[in-house]
């Protein structure tokens, strides 16, 4: 997949892109990231992206041209099929973990960020496919958004993950939290792991991780359960001990 | 405010910081980050931060002792009177901008980062004041989500927002989307800027922007509307009135 950037402080990508995950999954050829700044595509002599709003108001707004004629390039250099643009902004779907994985379906994604100020309502109308926001937050940038919304996808992508950290134990993946997790020391300065995990039982370690993931769900996320109907009575009887060791 | 954050990747924060407002409200000395890794107070000769799972399973987990330690550590340099330690989690509490502005009430704030691996049940159990999650998607560690959270705290403390930048016109701030902005060139390739821009008449311009904030919250995000209560017949007015365009 290839990934373009329109952002008018790319210097912010650095850190983030050349660590971890991403870090791999560039080197492994599987996506390909690259960050166009808008300011190379002004017109203007001094290379200026912003002018003041029409009709009086505080602040700057970013000017259409740079922004237009730098999505145009990407895209032309992409020359993908299947490509999606998005505007990282507060009117924006709320960003999912479904749209993570509607969004590693495509060939090249191109992401625009803003700074500071709005955009020029002309950019927002026309050029992105969709508008995404992250949460109900202001930020700086679209930039965090950016690099939130690439991590997230990324995993999608197949070949990104190892097998052994697979998305599939993942919060949210299977919709509910993941189970509590314990390494050693078995006893750290008096706080002991539960001795379920020593029994070499693995029918019952299974168990007692599925009714620890969802008395932690119930506890802290009770709202990813709305819709969570246990498929067999055995099931059904974690449930309703999860809930029961709850309320105790 | 003094920030620290708790992180195997610190190189990660390296771009984001140094940039734009927060780099502002560094240099500014409003604020004052300080990253920390666990590692450095791994008690292993190796600087192993993760082991295998108790119970078996497949990935690492993050081990206790680094992250008490280094929790430790930074609290004791800080020495605040109000510290707040968060852990970037998805059993969180959803962050949202009523929460960044409680958040920019402490004197320090500590930030707990994952990567790949759970942690250690007893590091969530103990350590944090608050678990915190950005949204409902799966990210490889909590870097990305330590920086959107320390970008909306920032925003958020007295001096690091010039005057005209000021937080109150973002969206979100006032419950409802900003209004569209426009700046030059006025006519960008047939695409014009409204002519009420041009008139001149500020009540004008106020009531036109007012409506079409209205109208882009109920077309994007009419949840953001259902406690809007017009506090004036002008105002319900407007808002009809945005209502009845958006159904034509």
């Amino acid at each position: 997949m290839r990934i373009d950037i329109l952002s008018l402080f790319p210097e912010m990508f650095t850190g983030p892109f050349s660590e971890s995950i991403l870090s791999r999954a560039r080197q492994a050829g599987l996506i390909d990231v690259h960050i166009t700044n808008p300011r190379d595509f002004s017109a203007d002599k001094h290379h200026k992206v912003d002018d003041i709003p029409f009709g009086g108001g505080s602040g700057m707004v970013l000017k259409p041209e740079p922004f237009f004629d730098a999505l145009n390039a990407v895209k032309s250099v992409g020359a993908a099929d299947k490509c999606r643009v998005i505007l990282l902004s507060p009117k924006g779907q709320r960003f999912t973990q479904d749209k993570a994985k509607q969004l590693a379906e495509y060939e090249q994604l191109i992401f625009i960020c803003g700074h500071y100020e709005g955009f020029d309502a002309r950019i927002e109308a026309e050029l992105p496919d969709e508008m995404i926001s992250i949460g109900d937050y202001v930020l700086t940038g679209g930039e965090l958004p950016a690099m939130v919304i690439v991590d997230a996808v990324s995993r999608m992508i197949p070949g990104v993950l190892h097998a052994d950290d697979s998305a599939e134990t993942d919060s949210f993946y299977n919709g509910i939290l993941e189970y509590p997790q314990y390494t050693r020391p078995r006893d750290y300065l008096g706080r002991e792991v539960p001795k379920v995990l020593f029994s070499g039982n693995h029918a019952l370690i299974e168990r007692w991780r599925k009714k620890e993931a969802l008395k932690d769900t119930l506890r802290y996320r009770p709202d990813l359960l709305t819709e969570y109907k246990p498929e067999t009575k055995a099931e059904k009887k974690i449930y309703d001990e999860a809930r029961l060791e709850l309320a105790e």
